[in-house]
Order: C-alpha cells, then sequence, then structure tokens
C-alpha cells in the first residue's frame, strides 16, 4: 500500500503548536523539515506532502493567531527544493494553486523540481478555496466553483503539453556535430484557449518522470471529473469504509470514459493517525490535545468550513438551522459532513468542534489496531494507500515509523526497502511516453 | 570590494559547452551546481547569481542548438532553495520577471528562500528582454520598454510592502496567553495601482534580512531611475574605468533624490575574467575557446543583441548600415555597443563577433595582473565591487579562488573569512528597519 503524509508544521491538529512538545519556530526551519522528511524517509513513504493557500488571513485575526495555520508558512516549492538535498527517496509533493500561477511557471517550476531531485516531484492541483487569496491577485472574491475548475483543467492541460516540450532525447550534447540538441524533437505548444494562450517551450529537459506526478483532491462532481481526467494520486477523505468503497469506485470507474486505465490512479484515503503502546495511552494523548482547543478556535473553523457566521452562539446549544447556508463554494465535502452532524446528530456547537476533523476519523490505538483498520480499509477496495496526518510532529510520526511500519511489514502489505528510482516507480505508475516518441 | 559571480552552466563563454573539460550534463545538475556554489563559497564572494529568462528559443532552432543559453536550465528559485543547504554563507541570488509573474508569489518565494537560507536571499529585478517569454504568457510581443519599466515599479513596490506584512516580532508563539501572533502586529497591503491590486498579508513572517536584497542590471536611463529607487545592488557592463566612474557617479547622484544614501546601493562591475600562471597561457585559453564559436552562433548572438536581421551577410564585410534598427527595445547597453564597433572600429561580422563580448572587456592575465586591474577599477570609484564571469566552469573559478583571492586579501582588498552572517551584513547593506516599528 502506498503511504503520503501530510505535513503541517508542528501537527495536523489545530492545538498541536500549544503543546510542550512541539517546537515553537517549526513553520519557517529548515532544519525541523529536514528532520521530519528524514524520518518519512526512515518510514519508507512514498510521499512528503506540503499543504497550501497564497494567502494569510486579515480578519478576525485574534480567532487566527489561536490557531495560526498558514499564518506563517514556507512557500511550498522552494520549501521542496531545499529538501531534496536532505532526502534520497521520499517523494515531494505541493500544493500550488491554478487560480493563481501561470502555466508556464508552474510547469517550469515542478520540473525544475524534478530534475533537482532526480524524479521526486509532485504536483498537487488545486483552485483555492478562500476569498483572501483572491484579494492578493487583484480580484475582490473567489470566481465560483465551476469557473475555478474550468480554469483548472485548461491550466493542466497546458502545463502536461509544457512538460512534453522537448522528447526525452532531445538533448544530445553532440560536441562533434557542435549540436546541443536535436532542432527536431522540441515541441512548441500552440494553446488558444479560454482562460490562456502559450506558445512556446519550457526551457529546461522532460523531467525524470517524463511528468511530475499530478495530485488532486478535490471531492466534488467536478473535482471528480478532472481528477478522473488527469490525476495520478487522490486524497480522499471519507470517514467511513463503505464510503471510502463507493468514492474509490466512483472515481476509478469514471477513468475509461477519459481512456484511462484505474489503476494508473491511486487513490489515497485520509488517514490521521495516533498510535501508541496501549489505546488508552493512544486515547489520552489525543484528548490532551483536544483540551488545548480554545472555544474561539473551534468556532472558527466550523465556521469557515460551513461558511457561515457562528459568532454570538451559545457554545451548548446545536447551531440553529437558519444559520445554516443553502450550498458550499469551497469545500464542499467539509461542508456537507457538518450539516449532517448538525441535523443528524444534533450536537452541540462544542461538541461538534471537538469531534469535528473535517471528514476523517482519527484512528487511535495500538500498532496491531492501527494495522487492522489500514489492512481493512485496503483489502475492502476503500483505497490504495493511505495520506497520514499526525497529531503532533515529529513525536507521532516517530511512534508510526517505530512501531506500526514494523507491524505493515510483517503482513505484507508494505515494502522493506525503495525499489524505485523515483516516485512513479515507487507508486506503480508509469513513466507517461512523451506522444511524439516512436513506438 | 564585494564579489559575486554569474554562473551559466558551463561557463559564460558561449562556446564553453563545447569544451573537452566541460561537465555535458552541466545544465540541469544539482551535483555540478553545488560543486560551483561551494567553490564560489570557499572564494569568499558574496553572492552566487543565476541570471533567467521564462522561455526556450522557438526559432532559428539550428543556430541555437549550437548556443543553447537558456533552453535547458534550472529554474533559479527552485536551484537556489536546493543551494541553500549545501552552503553556508554564500548569498543566493536569482533574477525574476516583474513581466510574467505576480508580486504575491514572488515576494513570497524570495522571502521563503531568506528564511530557509537564514538570510542569504537577493531578487534580481527584470523586465525581460525578448519576445519568446512573452508569448509564453499570453502576449504576441514584448511591451513596450516604458510600459515595462512602469509594471516593474510598481511591483516592487508592491513587493516590498509584502515583505513588512508583519512586524519583525510578530511571531510571539505566546502558548501561556494562547497567541501564536500578536494580531496588531500584522499590516496588510492594501495596494490599488495602475497594474496590481493586492490587498493581504504576506504568510509568512518578515524575511531575516528584513526585505531580501535588490538586485538590478537595467543600464537606459528608467532603468537607473528604478535602480536608484529601489536596487542595492546594481551589475554595471561598461567596459573602461572612465566609463565606469561615469556610471557608478550618475547612478548614485541619482539616489538622493529618492531620499537614500549612495552607500546603501552597490555597484559591481560586469568582468569576465581569466586567470592563469602566464599572460601567454591565458591568451592562449581563451583563444582556444573562441575557436570554436561556430559562425552561425556569431550571427545569431549579434542579430539577438543588434535586434537586426544579419542572415546572408558576408562574415568578411562589415554589417551594412541599413540592416542597422534605429533604437533598441531590448538591451540598449548591448545595442550601442555593437553599434559603435561597427561605425566607429569598422569591424566585419567576423571580427565583430569574436571581439563583442555583451560590452564588457575579458581581463586576461595573471593573478596580479588581474588584480591590479580589479584595483584600479575599485580605487578609482568606479565600482563597489565585482560581478565575475568565468569562461569555462568550475576550472576558471577554481583559478580565480586559487590564485586571484589571495593575491587581493594581501592587498587588504578582501575580507579572510565571512564576517557577516547575512547577505546584508557581508555587502554592508543595512537591515531595513519595519516601517511601523517604534524607535
Ligand atoms: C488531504 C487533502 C489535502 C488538501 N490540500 C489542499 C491544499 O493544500 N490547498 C487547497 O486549497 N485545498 C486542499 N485540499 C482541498 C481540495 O483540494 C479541494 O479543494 C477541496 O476538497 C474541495 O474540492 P471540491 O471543490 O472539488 O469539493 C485538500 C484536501 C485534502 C483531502
Ligand atoms: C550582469 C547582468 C546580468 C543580467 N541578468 C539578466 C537576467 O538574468 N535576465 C534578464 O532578462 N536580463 C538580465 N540582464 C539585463 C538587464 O537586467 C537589463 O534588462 C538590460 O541591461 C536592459 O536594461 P535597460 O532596458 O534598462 O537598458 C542582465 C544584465 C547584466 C549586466
Amino acid at each position: 500500500m502506498a503511504l503520503a503524509t501530510l505535513v503541517h508544521p508542528t501537527g495536523y491538529h489545530v492545538a498541536s503548536w500549544l503543546h510542550p512538545q512541539a517546537q515553537a519556530d517549526a513553520s519557517t526551519s529548515i532544519e525541523y523539515y529536514q528532520r521530519v522528511a528524514q524520518t518519512a524517509e526512515r518510514g519508507l513513504f512514498d510521499l512528503f506532502f506540503i499543504a497550501d493557500t497564497p494567502a494569510a488571513r486579515t480578519s478576525n485575526l485574534t480567532a487566527f493567531s489561536r490557531m495560526p495555520l498558514f499564518m506563517n508558512v514556507f512557500e511550498p516549492v522552494t520549501l521542496l527544493s531545499a529538501l531534496s538535498g536532505a532526502t534520497r527517496h521520499i517523494g515531494l509533493g505541493g500544493t500550488a494553486s491554478t487560480s493563481f500561477s501561470e502555466p508556464y511557471n508552474i510547469a517550469r517550476q515542478f520540473a525544475s523540481l524534478d530534475h533537482l531531485s532526480h524524479g521526486r516531484a509532485a504536483w498537487n492541483v488545486v483552485t483555492s478555496a478562500n476569498d483572501f487569496a483572491a484579494k492578493n491577485f487583484g480580484l475582490d472574491r473567489l470566481p465560483a466553483h465551476g469557473d475555478r475548475y474550468a480554469r483548472a483543467r485548461e491550466f493542466v492541460q497546458v502545463v502536461r503539453q509544457l512538460w512534453d516540450s522537448w522528447e526525452d532525447d532531445a538533448f544530445i550534447r553532440d560536441r562533434a556535430q557542435g549540436l546541443f540538441f536535436d532542432p527536431a524533437k522540441q515541441h512548441a505548444v500552440a494553446h488558444e484557449g479560454a482562460h490562456f494562450r502559450v506558445n512556446g517551450a519550457l526551457n529546461i529537459a522532460r523531467p525524470p518522470q517524463g511528468r511530475p506526478v499530478i495530485i488532486q483532491a478535490g471531492a466534488s462532481d467536478t473535482g471528480r471529473e478532472l481528477a478522473a481526467e488527469t490525476a495520478e494520486v487522490v486524497f480522499a477523505s471519507e470517514s467511513t469504509i463503505e464510503d471510502g468503497i463507493g468514492f474509490y469506485r466512483d472515481l476509478k470507474g469514471r477513468m475509461p470514459r477519459h481512456g484511462r486505465d484505474p489503476d494508473q490512479l491511486k487513490v489515497l484515503a485520509g488517514l490521521p493517525v495516533l498510535v501508541a503502546a496501549s489505546r488508552q495511552e493512544a486515547e489520552d494523548m489525543h484528548a490532551e490535545l483536544q483540551a488545548l482547543i480554545h472555544p474561539d478556535v473551534g468556532r472558527s473553523r466550523l465556521a469557515m468550513d460551513l461558511e457561515a457566521d457562528l459568532s454570538g452562539l451559545d457554545l451548548d446549544q446545536p447551531i440553529p438551522e437558519e444559520r445554516i447556508p443553502k450550498s458550499a463554494n469551497f469545500h464542499q465535502a467539509y461542508f456537507n459532513h457538518i450539516v449532517q452532524m448538525i441535523r443528524v446528530e444534533k450536537l452541540t456547537l462544542r461538541q461538534l468542534y471537538l469531534r469535528y476533523e473535517r471528514g476523517n476519523k482519527t484512528i487511535r490505538g495500538t500498532a496491531r489496531e492501527v494495522a487492522d483498520q489500514m489492512q481493512a480499509w485496503f483489502e475492502a477496495g476503500a483505497c490504495d494507500g493511505f495520506m497520514l496526518m499526525f497529531n503532533l510532529l515529529p513525536r507521532d510520526m516517530e511512534a508510526f515509523v517505530d512501531l506500526v511500519v514494523p507491524e505493515l511489514q510483517r503482513r505484507g502489505l508494505m515494502r522493506s526497502l525503495y525499489e524505485g528510482r523515483t516516485l512513479r516507480e515507487n507508486l506503480g505508475l508509469i513513466r507517461p511516453p512523451h506522444p511524439r516518441a516512436a513506438g
């Protein structure tokens, strides 16, 4: 099974930075990130992954000063480039928004990262999901969901063509003839679309992987359709095996219509996981962090994902129906999950924020219990692997690597060394042949 | 005196890649760049610098396959991020175009590089100078010179404000109070200009240098004016001491009008340099590379910088007057220099391409001869230091570090160790205080 890990500075838990073991300056310490990446590599993970949004909040700052997510972080492409020298095998995945950048710049930076890392780059294609980002790029608010995805689709098409600007063997460096490249092996892009006009060739050789791996995490119908067409790794966020199977089948079922082999897309189930010597210890470790969540933080996080104003509400009452918007523009899966918890489970605001984990269900327990659950998901056909999230870093990742990885290896579910030379090879993805290549 | 070096993969000489000692795959080998950067750091250079243009040529490919400049190179920000881990002291400068990117993305990546490198980032602000770049970003041709500079000026203003989004001590990480940052120390940008609307804050703490160092190399009046207003390092390309003094005085003379202290801008004279045990040996080494220049390459390079069509012309005749354009849109200094060589020196096309070195005059000789010339420029007030260019890498940089650096140290013109912790400190540039900081 494939393993990726989503790395937020001090951990995935919103209160992790308050924990005594958290490193205060983690978010801008390269030495810290090196240590975390090396731990993930020691655990033979396929992919080290950095989420992103190109914005800091500028309103409701008091609440955000208590949950500093993305307020002070390295930019992913620079961070991953720096990490390429501190690691040798693990894939380096980063998020870049199609809404606020240009295809040529993105294609170039990820191609460059792929060369720097000798074939370990992956790009998480997102359309972004907050108005703060839009305001940094000349807009008043985020474009509508459908428009963002239309741009994203065209963006990915152009980027893939740019990666194919040169055939694999274009740079012959023939000193006798005095030819650095074979002019016949450049294939300039000539793209005139609704969102972009790009006429030119990338100024870097075809990447070691042919094309860096494309990741997506869209949950909406439009998002799934784009993933079925273009993604090679998808992060899922279903919380039950049944829903996981449903998502898996739905997504892979869409691929043949795009002429794609379902095996060429790996679904990684989002998995917040906490392993300890005993179940109780794991529960206690989780409770310790939950107790650090400030009510303002609980309220703001819910408000953000519900796209609602929750100010002034009693923490010990349910959210009144009239505060719930009709539909979501940002993360539809998060939105639906919260609405369900309000309507079906009838939770109070406080219960809700303590239980809500962005659609994921944390697995807490011993190595055997954690491995059991992972095996169950994997063997049921609910995923091809997992996107692991750890409450507190590096502590919880180290425990996973030391305790769960050996258990998975014993069960024959995980490698005992990196067999592949590139991320694609480790994930079992083919290297896309150049469209003009003979044969 | 300050020393920077401009690093093209196999060297500054257009035929360097053909030399038997050149590393064939240098342009996409991070191990190669690490070695070159470490050599520069061994030489106690202030700055390792990467030029850039966001485009590969797509026409006249046969000629360009003989002079593969920028056809297959790492993207600078990713390359410098990777080099940050392989070096400890040397500044890391890279080019990014204001014509084809967004202020938020550039501000963020250079701030991130500054954090990754612990205060060693520098941004070379260019407006780009070829139509191939424009075509990659939705345009048919490069905007006019004045329009590019107007956008560049606004771009730099916004980037500097974004770097000041947070006061230096904004991120207090106060666990007792549960405050990661002090909300009063965020100062969101509210910019509404002719080219950009940016309303938001950068999502990374103020860089270690306060602001990454700003480099420029514009030679035109508009370029100089922007440099006088915003640059902290300027690459000059005058070829005589007299012209150097003129440029130096002109540029620094413009600064007080912008309320700036002339000492806060370092003029680095472009210096292609070749040192060997004897003068004759240096001349021979240069001649060896000159002999490798293919006539097509000589012709194309001149055509590019003269912005003229030189096809069909006899190599052993002067360029006819009617082929010379009235004025330049790309690099005015290069253009003027070529025109002068045609009109005043009456050179043939072949003589011209063999002599033309983009405005620079190579110094070739022994360590003492090279040091003499550098000292003469420096003491005459023609520069604050040099932007060194080496015909063939790493060979010629190694010779410089082994032979010329000790000679400069003996003369008291160069440090014997890095005294500063940041690029600014090494260059003698102040760390800009935050505009809102008290005191
Ligand atoms: C594991 C995971 C990581 C994600 N990372 C990012 C991210 O870095 N940036 C971002 O804007 N969205 C991120 N998302 C959100 C998705 O990309 C997507 O925007 C969201 O699920 C809404 O998709 P939809 O509009 O198709 O429903 C992530 C989602 C998941 C499950
Ligand atoms: C040492 C040096 C390095 C330069 N590097 C770049 C570069 O990387 N990219 C670029 O587009 N122009 C580069 N230039 C060109 C200048 O930035 C500038 O565009 C050119 O001199 C024309 O300026 P002007 O239009 O003000 O005359 C460089 C110039 C010099 C002297």
